[in-house]
């Protein structure tokens, strides 16, 4: 039978962690609850929504949470509910007390709130993953990594590989990133300080996006392991699990060209508020496409709708060179590109009105390339 | 044929006040259009939903502005839109200039854009208040009258005069304001600096709550006129229109009791959180209450769910005074009682189980006052 103190800010903010892989509208019931495991070293929080499992550790050596344990035990308690009811209490400490029929009672101040639980023994098994062997990464570089790729990964589940973002280390220390929805690409290569088990896998994008959440700044380095099909990102104090995607993922290395007859550098922001302004227009358009003119090394992009009218904006740019185009697109997709762009400057590269086009950061053409297909028009 | 330069800030935020008045989901497709007015002496800009109409003045004379006026005229352009379209402009500086048939070339930077608008003579008309003899009010007294009464009106329509909020001006210097949704009710009486003609109208809760975010704390006083219908708030270059509420409001004074059997003082705050964790749980309740309980000067909350759980608080009173007694009701009644008493103290006065109780602020019983009707549970 549970029975606990502990600092209510450090014990709502690990549960606010632990929340993030649970959905409260679940299929099934069980997974919408928090389960809380209490033993001599501290209490672990866990959370799963079937895809992303995350349990969240706090140790009774933590001065910050204050945890005095006086007596083990586990419970499952609804987590929005559990979450809602801990920020409302009045007092800074809360005790946690287990009494008879899974039953809770909170105390804090004058306050005392008796919340019905589930026994914890129906919780299901998280899938377990091996520990050996871990590949140590900055925290930093791969957030980063995961920022400039999984934005380009379908959102579509008609293919669902495309849904992931696929991860190859090769050669101990190279890793490289790619997504694709098939209309665009993105494709950050690094080295690695530390040398890993090659991999090959393919993790879904919206767990790399919860991973962003998750893992603070404050957490300098995480351990990834891998098993069949699942990855583990641990920290000191957080496991986060995560299915993997089967299937092969498609060769993109041939998608990308390497001779170009046009090329233009721009200011990154400018150019994402002029597309901003045409999106507005584009939006109300048949194709919803922005139409980009290279003339003599001035470089404008014309949007018009019968309805709603037009654009004209002519475009600064730092360099042009090459031969003149007219090429149509998605100016969402050169958007989220930019966005993307960690850079001040960018360098876009054209083959044809047909072909592909490349954006690089102008300052690093090696590591970081994305990939934007025109859509024809007439 | 309209042409203008203007600051693009100023000219932005008087199209986000207008913007209240407009919706772009309305039945009447020519509402969801900004109407803009240009003459020598500035711009007017009008938006309508058909119950409130805001009119907005842009001067020539206002260096903030600096509008400078080139021909004038009159179009309308759907409103979102256009916002959209003028928040994305790259200068600081804008220039409209309206070409043939109902386009304006927004002019900013090297962009260039082109939309096409309405003929302003479709715009219906707005109705006309007398603006002779007008009240001059505080904007700060009015705003805070209407935040500590409106929240009290009825949502629902099935009694259409309950909800808006009754102005009552006698004796050409004491107004009250009232409103009631016949669970609870709020009164504010104040005695005005300014003389006035006396009235007695409804002004729709909705109405209210605009007036309050359109007038900024910066405008100091607001002219107020009535007519039939109708009533106009006005400033120096806002006109913001209401309809009225047509019907006769209920009289609410036989309902506030003089005569109590038990009264308390709470510390505003801290019975508002008490009240935030009850209500955690008496929404999962059948009859969404929580229990107050007043023994022998000391008072307790609590809430019991078969299904949930249960809420046991004691409450840190001030004072409590006369017979014991057990009262259930909507915690959200008395949060929202509490939110709108502007007063760290709060005196609650009963009379037995199944009558209203009253709530006014500690220091000054007179002015403010509050009605809770009681939940009859068994």
């Amino acid at each position: 039978m549970i029975q606990f103190s502990i600092n209510k800010t450090v014990f709502l903010q690990a549960l606010t962690i632990t929340k993030r892989a649970i959905s409260s509208k679940n299929a099934i019931p069980i997974l919408s609850t928090v389960k809380i495991e209490v033993s001599a070293e501290g209490i672990t929080l866990t959370g799963s929504n079937g895809q992303i499992s995350i349990e969240n550790f706090i140790s009774i050596q933590d001065e910050n949470a204050g945890l005095l344990i006086s007596s083990p035990g586990s419970i499952l308690l609804e987590a929005s509910f559990f979450i809602n009811v801990v920020s409302s209490l009045p007092d800074i400490v809360l005790e946690v007390r287990e009494i008879e029929q899974q039953q809770v009672v909170l105390t804090s101040g004058k306050s005392e709130i008796t919340l019905k639980g589930k026994e914890a023994e129906h919780y299901p098994r998280l899938q377990e993953v091996s520990t050996a062997k871990p590949l140590t990464l900055k925290t930093s570089v791969l957030k980063e990594t995961i920022n400039e790729t999984a934005f380009a990964a379908s959102t579509q589940e008609s293919r669902p590989i495309l849904t992931g973002v696929h991860f190859v280390l090769t050669e101990n220390h190279s890793l490289k990133t790619v997504a694709t929805d098939s209309h665009r690409m993105s494709q950050r290569k690094l080295i690695l300080d530390k040398a890993g088990d090659n991999f090959n896998v393919v993790i879904p994008s919206r767990s790399l996006r919860e991973f962003v959440t998750v893992f603070t700044d404050d957490i300098e380095t995480v351990e990834v392991f891998f098993s069949n099909n699942q990855m583990l990102f641990r920290s000191e104090h957080i496991s986060f699990y995560t299915r993997l995607l089967e299937g092969t993922y498609p060769d993109t290395d041939r998608l990308i060209p390497t001779e170009f007859n046009t090329t233009a550098i721009f200011d990154t922001a400018k150019l994402r508020q002029a597309m901003e302004r045409a999106r507005l227009l584009s939006n109300a358009t048949q194709n919803g496409t922005v139409k980009l003119e290279i003339v003599e090394g001035q470089v404008s992009a014309h949007v018009y709708s019968p309805e709603v009218g037009r654009v004209n904006e002519e475009l600064d740019t730092l360099e042009v060179t090459g031969e003149d185009l007219v090429i149509s697109f998605n100016p969402t997709y050169l958007i989220d590109a930019l966005k993307a762009a960690n850079s001040e400057q960018i360098k876009i590269s054209f083959i044809s009105p047909v072909r592909p086009f490349t954006l690089v950061p102008n300052s690093n053409e090696l590591d970081f390339i994305q990939l934007i297909t025109p859509v024809r028009t007439n």
